[in-house]
């Protein structure tokens, strides 16, 4: 038997449609290059697979959070060199946004990362492993409005009290990162622009003409003057609306698709699921698909969400279990809800948005949690993955 | 460097609190048998290790999800034979409790796995196996009241109608599940004891007499009316409560560990995170730690929940981030918040249970949900695993 059929669902991810948000992005934010936000295992999507295939849509830069991250994706580079419109001349460049805690520069030179400096201590940190590894690269983040990385303000004077620091260090760029940048309208926005400008006057003059990094997949779209050099789109590559205000600009990038498992004719009335929460007062057919919070499907989701069957909405009803979703498909002719039927949990009729909307939450959310459980298919036409 | 320093934080799994939860569900519901839930991968802590634990406390009845999982466990059982007070003459009883799908029967036969069959279409399939793989194990699922599996009072009669059918097959039990056993007082309770004992006496002779599996975590603490022959604990295994009105008769299983990689002063008005959600207008210490909604710690929790530093209570400000949250550390000295302090996102002061209930959510949903980007310790004392 396949695995699709043995597992509770399929989780289909294009990683082209992945290459075609990268386009989309790229064209929005030109002559600005455009990194790929690869943290948290690619979003939830496999940060190998996706990276790899924006490296074959042109992407250099790629981000990610923690140094164990950034070692298992240079590994996984060096067992796959990419090849690339420039065969592969160019090494990817794998930054890690999280600070370096004591005892890790070792483990970022042998894996060739370039840690972004959030502040004067790990600068100093970064600089003193200068002595042993020689000139390293670095990347320098201000914080200007997020208050949770990032230099601040009067962190700003010992960078010029203590020039020998960064002079120690090959110091790529300077960046920041928008907190309200899906709120087009928030004053935070131009407040972070201004504050930002401010804060790299201030530098000394060898970090204040260096290029800047702006933009979140949503800062793209606040237009040029919130994308500097370089732009570090993450959620939008992945299929989010990064103007949730307006239609979603991105391809579809993932597919969730379940089957039920048994259905249930009600006849009487009866409650479905735990804490009797869903009462079913009239006749109804209740359908189980063996996907449930374990899998990531929020447990928030209950009686709040829905699939679809054959493109038609059923209702989620009752509490998600740990392993079982129960919906209502009493819409639904009996014919068309045979055991085995596919269910569309993330798809054409339900996006990723609307899924996060229904739980109370946002796609990022989804996307990081989905489940270990799932087959997982990975769809691309490019050759070399 | 070694993996705990590397990673965002540690998550510490007590398999001997697992042991001691077993010994003390097994004193509750004796003389009944006590099964261990161990599917969506041991509600997160690692099926393999758990099992192999609770078999050495004398477990010999497991219970998965998918059929996928007792593959797994299967094959976990075969590469490391467990070797319990009988020698290990016992093979390990893996139940499969979602439903079939027409295709699996070999798969199930060649892991040797029992399903539990949940309704007439299963039944037959399981059934038709026979001929050509012999008597097969099964158990048999009532539903009683979760409207969700097992086999409703009107598909009782096809048991009786076509008795070759369970005939042929070798079941071991009758089982049904509660749906409000953490509500002592929810009448539910009472109506699925009634029920069940209906259904199981309309079953055909030879089904009537079988041993009864009856209740969960919290049904154990409904008393020995709810016990039946064998009881099938989960999520009391892992340290949840399961008697929520009253103090946790369990011992706590995990713990998580964060750190502190980051420490704001802020000494003008300012927000925290994004979507500036928290304003900041006195004098206040920001730290940050690396864990975040896509390490399963809730996005739910954003302004909601609070960690631990030193045993002393630091809220949660702002949204939670991706791959960090942000807490005020205000209430500590500057010198108790150097960064790399350790900070308690799970244990002795913030319980599971308390941290599921902040999130809006129950001890399940965080347990499975428990990232993978944590550095995992198990401890045990328990010589073999």
């Amino acid at each position: 038997m396949s695995a699709t059929d043995r597992a509770g669902a399929t989780l289909t991810i294009d990683l082209d449609a992945i290459a075609r948000n990268y386009a989309t992005l790229c064209d929005r934010a030109t002559p600005a290059r455009v990194a790929g936000v690869v943290k948290a295992n690619g979003y939830g999507l496999g940060a190998d697979r996706v990276a790899s295939r924006l490296w074959k849509a042109g992407c250099r830069d790629f981000f990610v959070a923690l140094p164990e991250e950034g070692i298992r994706l240079r590994r996984h580079f060096r067992r796959y060199p990419p090849a690339g419109p420039d065969g592969g001349a160019e090494a990817p460049r794998i930054h890690v946004l999280c600070p370096m805690i004591r005892g890790i520069e070792a483990d970022l030179v042998a894996h060739d990362l370039i840690p972004v400096l959030n502040n004067p201590a790990e600068l100093a940190l970064w600089a003193a492993a200068t002595a042993r590894h020689g000139r390293l690269p670095a990347a320098l983040h201000l914080d200007t409005g997020m208050t949770r990385l990032g230099f601040i303000e009067s962190e700003l004077d010992m960078l010029s009290e203590k020039p020998e620091l960064a002079g120690a260090l090959d110091i790529r760029f300077v960046m920041t990162h928008l907190a309200c940048a899906d709120l087009p309208e928030h004053p935070l926005n131009e407040e972070q622009r201004r504050l930002f400008s401010a804060m790299r006057d201030r530098l000394p003059a060898p970090l204040r003409a260096l290029p800047a990094s702006f933009a979140n997949s949503s800062g793209i779209f606040l237009g040029p003057a919130f994308h500097g050099e370089m732009v570090r789109p993450g959620v939008a590559l992945y299929g989010v609306n990064p103007t949730p205000s307006r239609p979603n600009p991105m391809a579809q990038v993932v597919q969730l698709q379940g089957k039920i498992v048994q259905v249930h004719e009600i006849d009487r009335g009866r409650t479905v699921g735990y804490g009797a929460a869903h009462p079913v007062t009239r006749k109804a057919r209740i359908a189980t698909v063996p996907v449930g919070y374990a899998d990531g499907y929020l447990r928030a989701l209950g009686g709040q969400g829905h699939c679809a069957v054959n493109g038609v909405r059923v209702p989620i009803v009752g509490r998600i279990s740990m392993d079982l979703t129960t919906l209502d498909v009493s819409a639904l002719p009996e014919a068309a809800t045979p055991i085995g039927t596919p269910v569309e949990l993330i798809g054409p009729t339900v996006s990723l948005d609307e899924l996060a909307g229904n739980a109370g939450t946002i796609g990022y959310e989804i996307l990081t949690g989905l489940g270990r459980r799932y087959h997982r298919v990975y769809r691309t036409r490019s050759e070399a993955v």
